[in-house]
């Protein structure tokens, strides 16, 4: 599966001034649904990363002040990733994020979600981190494959939610 | 006491190209000290913020992934802060911010402690946000006043460490 498939694009941006990534993105979801396909680790998981990837969850509280942890299986390769929940509230997802590939490196995420009325929600992801270097590697790293892929999986969750 | 009493003087420096303030302070203290200062809520407590500050903490758990949450009393008022901690190691604490009282304003802060030997140690802070407007509220809050006051505080706490 591939975005050629979906029916939504994500719209992935560099700010020119400030060293932040945005992602945009349409969802045949409420809100509700798409809080608790980023809360709810068991879905979280499901959807999460480039096509083929097995993630496991190794530490799970999505509540303000909690924290997680999981590693991504892929081509053989194991990927782990961490940080903590700044706020999880109706409104918003804040929360940090590291590769720990790239211990030195962390980015500041928030997620709000816009509802759109029948049935249909706006995805506003932000990325915040402190250098335009550590950013424009980011975007570089094929991070792109990543969203895309996941957010198609997450196309095909949501009727479950 | 404020810092005309104090032996070392705070930097604070405000990023021309990123939505950062960088504060560096050096104290008469070991790196473990000033950890210490800064990951035990009791201690911590008695010198944050300007003086005549009252700090009572709400919630604690300086480790990777924990949270924090405390409440300032100042003049008859009130102020709350809280976060989570994104790393608490040897080298750093990585950590985010957020005062209450402006609960869209997230602060992702970094402290590292450089060891200057001889018992002397070189605090290195780190504030980023998401806009240089925000920032520069930040700066013209009269934040100074309470990095001076604490810092100066911090200074005579040491002994006890």
């Amino acid at each position: 599966m591939n975005d050629t498939t979906s029916r939504y694009q994500v719209s992935i941006e560099a700010d020119p001034n400030l060293p932040i990534i945005r992602m945009t993105r349409d969802f045949d979801a409420t809100p509700a649904q798409l809080m608790r396909a980023h809360t709810d680790p068991e879905l979280f998981a499901r959807w999460v990363g480039p096509n083929g990837t097995d993630t496991r969850i190794l530490d799970w509280d999505a509540t303000t002040g909690g924290r997680w942890r999981y590693v991504a299986g892929h081509d053989g390769e194991e990927y782990g990733f961490h940080g903590c929940f700044h706020e999880v509230s109706e409104r918003r997802i804040v929360q940090t994020f590291t590769f720990d590939g790239q211990p030195e490196g962390v980015a500041l995420e928030t997620l709000r979600f816009e509802d759109l009325g029948d049935g249909r929600t706006r995805l506003h992801a932000q990325s915040l981190v402190d250098s335009f270097e550590g950013r424009d590697e980011w975007l570089a790293s094929g991070m792109e494959t990543g969203v895309v892929d996941g957010y198609a999986k997450l196309d095909a969750l949501i009727a479950e939610l």
